[in-house]
């Protein structure tokens, strides 16, 4: 069975940095944005669709009584939605059939269970994250403090959502995970290295 | 600055073993119940008395208001308490200072949290932690699962009350520690082996 390696990571943690430096140090491939391009490629939806459709919270809907006929509402959003993340888990499942690998987010860890992957969750405290989102300049540039740990937060919580929704489990809740590494007191290349050896022992 | 290695567990999940084998592996002191031996040479309680008071939830008492006076109750079983924690937070820094080491427990994390130790939790599911605690025997023996489980919540719950009632943290919140580990799915022996070497290339 090949090895998979899926990464939970909150917004500014380095998970990403970590991931893709991971799969370096191992040779093996690395999906993270790649699985959006192939959602492209196989629906009639945009990229921006498709990141924007994953980052907010699905809502789901309910059926409504009349009299004593349940009629459940067809929600448009939420099936193209659903239909997204199906898509999205065969991508994930023929994916790991391929080779070993590290996949980034999309909540691999639940849709590849049966295969039993390494599944970290990267975390950080809230100084690190900030100060990493400033460093890399991409977030928050022209942000307040107060503004960027908001946006932080907003981000994190719909990630958890996303996860809570489609797996019924708690995002970055340690039960849900093998390995859950604070990322704030360790640089990131010294800590891929040392992960590297650690993954190559683990069953 | 002396290595410091201290280790929060959940009852059941091997944490006791993986300290003794990584401070083995390591070559560094190692303490758990040792900390209670000193405890009882330096005060005039048992070793039965102060396992028990480490075990039971701490109950604070609040002053009652006569009138608009303010009198303090005392309470000399907690009075006990706090100084059979104070004692042992001593033993704790003194310990720290002597040289690298494992310390697993008695919120030696967030005692020792000005020397920046590194910071494991381990946990791990009930199924794993019931077949562990009927394989060592001491735990358990005649209980049906169904006991056996509330054994081990109780015990945890009992951890978990002290450690918040004296560092004011969630005990195996995974934001109070460096590395979390699920034990579930690894053997053991293997672990420390690669723990060692992570830690060996810890900042």
């Amino acid at each position: 069975m090949n090895k998979i390696i899926t990464i939970g990571r909150e917004f500014g943690s380095g998970g990403r940095e970590i991931g893709r430096r991971l799969a370096e140090e191992l040779q093996i491939a690395y999906y993270d944005h790649e699985i959006v391009l192939e959602l492209v490629k196989r629906t009639n939806f945009t990229e921006a669709y498709i990141q924007q459709i994953q980052e907010k919270q699905p809502i789901p809907i309910f059926p409504i009584t009349i009299g004593r006929t349940f009629s459940p509402q067809i929600n448009p959003i939420m099936e193209q939605r659903n239909s997204v993340f199906i898509d999205q888990s065969n991508i994930i499942k023929e994916i790991a059939e391929k080779s070993d690998c590290v996949i980034v987010g999309r909540c691999a860890d639940y849709v590849l269970r049966k295969k039993e992957p390494l599944r970290l969750f990267l975390y950080a405290n809230m100084d690190f994250k900030m100060a990493r989102c400033r460093e890399k300049g991409n977030e928050g540039e022209c942000l307040t403090d107060k503004e960027l740990k908001q946006q932080i937060l907003a981000i994190d919580k719909g990630r958890s959502k996303y996860y809570q929704f489609y797996t019924d489990q708690r995002w970055g809740d340690k039960s849900n995970y093998d390995l859950c590494i604070n990322t704030s007191f360790i640089d990131l290349k010294k800590l891929v290295s040392v992960l590297s050896q650690m993954i190559e022992k683990y069953p």
